[in-house]
């Protein structure tokens, strides 16, 4: 009902506040018996947190995991340097603790909204709220979703299913290359997460431009699924595509989502768009072949520039940015869209157990 | 856990397959004490019917819904031409008998794949299909959708909130005008679902063409709601505009959703988007605004053309459509995403009235 | 959210009321490829209408189901007398048509409350009502699940699994035999559906005396199952046992449930206990012995004695019923224990399907 | 899917293992703007956890709870001695560390199966699990319940509605007073959580006897709701009793659940049925009456005697309890009771608040 929770027979449900205690989840549904590798999860959590890449937001967060539960080990308790822990079937807890929250910075924000944030808004179904870095409207929450979706990837894995993520534009650098001709390998080792070396250049260009100038920019996340076996998705509301869909969107600063030839299909004629790869998805059913996708997401409201906006009440009043976010967020934005698209396929692969009798 | 219910606190749960018997629905969660306006359903649902516009298949098929629970007179049992029903409370059930299905037409399709289809992927998931008119991948269920829609706009409607669709791009001619600058009430009467007129002149004309050249074509529906209070979507997951994500990207042939800015605010700059309109959503929650967004279309993958394909022996073959469908799906696309956006908000609606104590 | 669907893997949703235009269903969730008997459908539902046994009403209802989706034959469209159905992996729509309404009988409880009936909690929750036959309050409700429960019976025979209830308790008088010792094919031999001859004797004895005297009796059913695997329940809140309370207790006129010792256990010490069978299961889930557990029925409110109660003006009436009602429910409740178990059992045995990786 | 939420628009989902590093759960749905008191919290704690009376476990369990998310103070962080904590509607986070863990005590458990424990079912729907302490099938998860239910609780006191459990019966020994005549206030005063002084003392007398013979008691927990508004509840599925009924038989060691007259009705007749109590609720729905109902608990299955069993291997072993198990469950499972009660009661007020238009 309230919408913290996310996935059917996978089903992560998450909690915190950014300036909270702690953020954390629980993952119900993992299946019974998966060998997790826990620095591979800390790896995927690491990539996403700020300071993971120099284009990046200068706060340092170092967001260690720690599992409390569903995750077993002969030798005792859990450790997050253990690569052969086993899944017991329960429900897997976690949490992140909020450390590097300097929440005197906010203290400014308590009765103002920050333009193009969630602020008004939350404030306006809730009748409060924390104000404090966003409080839960943070994209610190997804954090969580790397998390669990770290260990839907792992699940995943065994049926040799892998999902790739890449920065395909920043601003209006767009990569030239299809995903068929990148090298997909090389997307951590670049730190605007572009495989493109000349694209990702002159993205890292615009978005340092852009960061002296106290602005920001939008950008685009492309994702790649492959080893996806046909039957997966359910018909008629719940098809692989929709759920993708709901999960880019549910993704703090998206705007848009398309697959296939997305709204380029729009212009194509028929004869044309049979003859080409359907994005992986055929009804809503996946048909065997990579399947991908691209999210839109719009330049980071936080700029380090006065910007005119209202208080609680309704008086005009300047808010300006304090420097230490990101400039971009698609870089960092990347394990977050492999996360949730790592969800939304260990979910299917769930459900479509019970589509034979 | 199979997929065919939609919402949470309205909730619609369709079945049908073209040729079956009939296809209906179930909404449950709708609130006792509504006025519901019969009519009003029937004439949403005669302007998706096949042959409600020239610019659509030759088929004609009558779709009359029949109410069987969950609506009340105190005259006796409900009739389609009462405008004064009141909702139980109770779940209102209802079907639409298939009347016009010529199944023998299909009978070529039985051991064949129509390229772009859903009919090789539904066999590969359930291991069988009802190959008739496309089964249940067909977009006649859509019809159930405009049934459950139109109660949800009458509930919407009382909090004075309007959902408006209207075709802004068919093929590469795209709607120049803003929506703000659009008279929405002219979209029923323009065959093409435009309300531009000289837009639609030219839509019409290119979907004549290529419907004499035996083609398809692709386009865009955009979709305006207005009166929308604030505080409706669920963080973080079940944010407004992700559900409505989902909801446009479960109908058949889309391929991408976007909202406000959408795939545009990739190339701008924060200091630029800040300034401008949010497409009436802001961390997911309704901020008041007129919230606007748009769904890509595929062109159909029926063409009046022979087409390479397989059957299920992996034999090539040779599929050639029958001319009865639609040579471009948006104008009647526009009720189901009406429908869709109706069922989304009518659903947020019931959910937010638990988000204070 | 409002409450019409049971199940979540396999899932019932109904529709209807007593005197509107018909009652239905939809399972979701019923596995492709499944072999569907109609006429055992039938059959099961003809146990539980009106007039099934000269113990119950004189009411006559025919009750015919009609199958509207999600069933294929190669002949044609699904008819009622197909031993040989196919199960397409989509939803499942039915409807039976309400036959028999006699409205007019009801017409003077349109502003009168029936003592022990739902009449007055309906209104206080909904503002309004149905006053026809008790409208979706009334008993009829459970046809649709004698439909839903017949198809997942035939779903889970697949596995070996068998589901048998039987009347043990009519007023006071109590079977003396374990089911162990019983022969449960001898069911539906018997008029009472109680499968001890001597007891049943009495039981019917019983019945048709408080009938004479205008009044009626509660009574117990019982249900055992076998042939259930181990490992179906899901810890910790789903438990078979918990599920199996919950659907039990969601039968109108119900007011316990009881799983192997039951109430009895209460009494006992542990050593006595551990010693004996559990019931069926251990921890919430099944251990791989018999499952039995038994359900108690109030004595059917409506009685043909005048009664004292109220009008909706909180004015004193009398009411008095019409003689058209059962003066004890348990024989014909039977098959809608059998329904709501085989519900449950249908739905665990999919759900554990995800158990392990 | 995997059954470790409870709820639906008031939802807990709980996580963790008896001997891993903690346990914990999330509650989601709480409406912003209630105040929250932690020092009641931690009391109801308190109530359950071992030690807390003489009459339990001598195992001593602090179970403190720490708030993770969701609970906000103008002053800082949450502490548990804050009595005005405000809900932000955001999901609450919580755990409770699990210090006392003797897993070692276990280690003889790994490769044997204790007689009517889940050990071995629960193995054999996992293939493995967790042996020390029960893993997640300890009783040490309703820890995790109270917590919800103590919030669950103040949200529902704000309506006027309190819920009272007692223990009614021990063994043998019944409570002959009826619920509208105990002093309810004096439950906790009760080492054995009996208000009826005399009954109290043959019950306390009853558990020393059995401890002393290293052997267990059964009981039955009573409960009272007062102030219930007339209207809770979903027909058809999600009837009040149901989830009543599935609330109690989620509890560890639970063998029977019923309300009002309960088994007893069974044997009554309708003129005298109509004329009492009918439990607080008609049709599933609340009647503004008191709801009463009671839950059977077994005598738990560990004993401080040598006990017959199988190991992983089917060989005949001999297992005995270390003494530090509860004779008898109920006293402790008072607070369990009353916190699935105001779980389920919170969850109807909120679905409650959609049922009009």
């Amino acid at each position: 009902m309230r919408g913290n929770s996310f996935g059917t027979a996978f089903r992560l449900t998450t909690f915190g506040e950014s300036h909270g205690p702690a953020i954390g989840g629980v993952v119900d549904g993992c299946p019974a018996g998966l060998k997790v590798d826990m620095p591979a999860i800390q790896n995927e959590l690491d990539r996403r947190r700020p300071g993971s890449t120099p284009l990046g937001t200068a706060r340092k967060e170092s967001d260690l995991v720690e599992i409390l539960s569903g995750l077993w080990s002969e030798a005792g308790q859990p450790t997050t340097d253990n690569r052969q822990l086993i899944s017991l079937g329960t429900p897997i807890g976690f949490l992140i603790r909020n450390a590097d929250a300097k929440s005197e910075d906010y203290a400014h924000l308590k009765d103002t909204f920050r333009p193009g944030h969630a602020d008004r808004t939350w404030e306006q179904k809730f009748g409060l709220r924390d104000h404090r870095g966003g409080g839960r409207s943070s994209a610190r929450e997804t954090a969580c979703r790397v998390v669990g979706g770290a260990i839907a990837r792992q699940l995943i894995a065994q049926q040799g299913i892998s999902v790739q993520a890449y920065v395909s534009q920043v601003g209006d650098i767009i990569i030239g290359t299809p995903h068929t001709e990148l090298d997909l390998s090389a997307v951590f080792s670049s730190d605007v997460r572009c495989p493109d070396p000349a694209a990702a250049e002159r993205m890292t260009q615009a978005i340092e431009h852009v960061r002296a100038e106290g602005d920001s920019l939008g950008g685009v996340v492309s994702c790649v699924v492959k080893g996806l076996p046909p039957g997966l998705g359910e018909p008629v509301y719940d098809r692989l595509d929709a759920d993708l869909a709901k999960a880019m969107l549910s993704i703090n600063a998206t705007k848009g989502f398309q697959i296939g030839n997305g709204f380029g299909a729009a212009a194509m004629r028929g004869s044309q768009h049979n003859a080409g790869p359907q994005g992986g998805v055929l009804g809503g059913i996946s048909d065997g072949g990579d399947l991908f996708f691209d999210v839109a997401f719009k330049p980071p409201a936080t700029i380090a520039r006065p910007q005119p906006s209202t208080d609680r009440s309704s008086n005009a009043v300047t808010v300006e940015g304090t420097g230490r976010h990101d400039p971009c967020v698609v870089p960092r934005a990347v394990p977050v869209v492999e996360a949730m698209a790592c969800l939304v396929i260990a979910d299917h692969l769930l459900r479509n157990r019970t589509s034979r009798s």
